[in-house]
């Protein structure tokens, strides 16, 4: 019962750990980690050096080995299955589900790929990722198992019984069992809480449930993630075009896909060029950050030739430089908030969304009730508050106006281009767009001061 | 076989549906919606009007009424219960999960919700909810449910199998059996699987696994995701302060959380403060967008408030205004970025993330090697390709190594002091931040031209 909740990783532990492998202590480390799970020990893993770690991970059983393996980071999984013989990840490679061999090996060059799979044992493994492998990675082929159990719908419950006993190592999660017919195709399932309380004698066909949720091969893995939510499935079977079962996915898989889709999302706002967290080196996180920080540096600097060609009018009425940010960060905001609104609805897609031209209306009656809001208020502030002339608060005012109206234009119509591009769309609220929405509010800004103050 | 493919929702269905209302044909509405889940029927019922959506959920049998309610959005919901009597509703609510039915009365005011709970007539299930609503609704006991199987370490299998037939009806979803001694202290858990493959006499104790993680009652929801997510599990045992079994998480309480969350996020980092959908009204748009924007307006006013402070200087020295939105925008993205990695590492803390003091160091040096490169790269521009003379490309270089530091640090300590004070760090990546950021850009900017130029 000491590992009734969940292992606490700590300094200590890993300095232990540390000592022990320098000491090359078998004894501590193997009873030191047992029953310990494989994300804990592939957290520690990361914290050691890579000799380090592979002195661990070799020290384990096979299995254990592979649970680790699969829960790395991507870095260290590479460099692991660069520095170990072919053979040796092959043994590994055969604990795992295919759907994390897969996944593994994806992550590695070919060459190293083809040396992995042709030291295989288990041929009927070798050829389950062969056929996993011809799957696109973000579809449900690529997210999908080969392990799992299913049955004939003329069996009896003791045949599919037998079936779970002679499966029982493979399949570790059962969830379902998929109920087919003599041609492999998907006709329904049967919970293992019906086959317990059912007679040994009774038909698979008498008790299976056909009304189940199905996804195609080639199903987005981020619908894929949707389908399981609304419907709450903890694993849904894949079939192909003919609609014959080809694999399995759990909920486990799109978990993760779950976070790594937000982080991306996150990353892309941010403009945080790969995948980095605070633990890194400085210089990765420099590297990672200063792409997207020089574009909005360049964007500044053409902002400073935009401001640069209206100097003369600016020179007769100076006090239009003092709203400059007020226009770039509203421009900002609104294009922020009316971008994030449509990647929103490109997430979740309903049969009842509105039409693009229903959208567009909408989009542009919202612009004008809040650029009106926006430029009455400021109108208001400048003339009355502020003590400038009407003519110019009312400049100031139009302009804002003509921003809000332009940036949730831009706003509305850049993610949905980036979608129809096959583009993560939520780059759309990153600094390029933003950079971008700043410099066109600027010239509009200008160009109705100038036409307004008669400045030309 | 028809109900494989997740239903297909459709404008049509939905026209038909609607005819059918307005004739009372129940007999096409019950053969239309019957095998539907309730999810896509609830998503229909959304598109209704409130009497047409009670008029179909009363066509529909209690268990599907109760699984449709469930799945209505929050608003939906609390317009059917205001407008159905607690009689009613009480029926209904007997049929859902104990975490569900919470869910549900957690939405409505405290009179309504005594009303329903005061008309249940399954004891068991009230006595259940009454427990569960003492529980934050965002901890591990908020999210937890009371059906679930559990096994004394004493039986044998068949008395455990006697168990899963009497509660058959009550535990739709079985995953694992929980093991406990008699003080109902957790020991472990034994799955489904093992039982089937296991003879009648088996005693449990001899069976179950146990190496097994659970979480305590009062674990905020967003770690118990994370630890779902880390373990690969489907479902999680929630265990008092004295180790004893009080409830059950299943992985999809844990998808709506996570969805919620991020969505909660997202409308946090750009400004949006309701929960508005495109497909909701303009003017609940509007009115939901109008709050951070008017903030946004009102800080670039106080900006316009400190450029005009140093109009002097930039009279003598006009330049300067061009290069506002340069320095505006870098310490936005430099703010952005910073934040959220803090917020990234908040969400997922580990054991061996750096402690604050070296978080700051590294924040400080990313800072420093950024600030040095973009602002070296804007004097390069200022001085050798705009031709401004060394001391202005220098004062411009200066103040942006200044805003890039001032950022960095808003931006990593802000987030940090919102999580204490038990805020979202996640508004720390929007408008209002973002806002302040360029206000002291702004003064910093002015500040160091000043100075340097000479223009006091």
């Amino acid at each position: 019962m000491e590992q009734l909740k969940a292992f606490e990783l700590s300094r200590e532990f890993l300095e232990s750990l540390r000592e022990a492998i320098a000491q090359e202590d078998h004894a501590y480390l193997t009873q030191s980690l047992e029953g310990v799970n494989g994300a804990d020990i592939a957290a520690l893993l990361d914290e050691l050096s890579l000799e380090e770690a592979l002195y661990v991970l070799r020290l384990q059983p096979k299995s254990s080995a592979a649970d680790i393996l699969i829960e790395l980071e991507e870095n260290a999984a590479l460099k692991v299955a660069r520095e170990v013989d072919p053979v040796e990840i092959a043994a590994w490679v055969e604990e795992m589900d295919s759907d994390d061999a897969v996944d593994l090996l994806n992550m590695l060059g070919s060459k190293e790929r083809e040396d992995i799979i042709a030291h295989l044992q288990d041929k009927e493994k070798s050829a389950n990722i062969l056929d996993l492998l011809r799957y696109d990675e973000d579809t449900a082929g690529g997210l999908m198992a080969k392990e799992y159990i299913k049955a004939n719908q003329n069996w009896t419950v003791v045949q599919t019984i037998e079936e779970i006993r002679r499966q029982a190592e493979k399949v570790e999660k059962i969830y379902s069992i998929y109920v087919v017919d003599n041609k492999q195709h998907l006709l329904g399932r049967v919970s293992l809480k019906k086959i317990i309380l059912s007679a040994s004698s009774t038909k698979i066909s008498a008790i299976y449930e056909p009304d189940l949720i199905s996804v195609d091969s080639h199903m987005p893995g981020e619908a894929v993630a949707e389908v399981m939510r609304k419907y709450d499935l903890e694993s849904v079977p894949v079939v192909n075009a003919k609609n014959k079962l080809v694999g399995r996915i759990t909920v486990d898989d799109v978990l993760d896909l779950i976070r790594e889709q937000s982080e991306e999302d996150l990353q892309a706002m941010t403009g945080i060029s790969d995948d980095i967290e605070e633990s890194d080196s400085i210089f990765r996180i420099s590297k990672a950050r200063l792409p997207w920080l020089l574009i909005g540096v360049v964007g500044g600097l053409l902002g400073s030739q935009i401001i640069g060609f209206f100097e003369e009018g600016l020179s007769k009425y100076l006090a239009l430089a003092s709203f400059i940010p007020l226009v770039g960060a509203t421009g900002g905001n609104v294009g922020i908030q009316s971008s994030s609104l449509v990647v929103q609805t490109l997430a979740a897609k309903s049969a009842f969304d509105d039409s693009p031209a229903q959208r567009f209306i909408k989009g542009f009656l919202v612009a004008v009730l809040n650029g009106v809001v926006l430029g009455g208020f400021v109108f208001m502030v400048v003339v009355f508050i502020y003590g400038f002339e009407a003519i110019f608060g009312f400049t100031v005012g139009l302009a804002l106006f003509c921003v809000v109206l332009l940036a949730s234009f831009m706003g509305t119509v850049t993610p949905l281009v980036l979608d129809r591009l096959g583009i993560n769309p939520a780059i759309a609220s990153g600094p390029f767009i933003t950079t971008a929405n700043d410099l066109l509010g600027l010239a509009v800004y200008f160009a109705v001061a100038m036409s307004l103050l008669n400045l030309n």
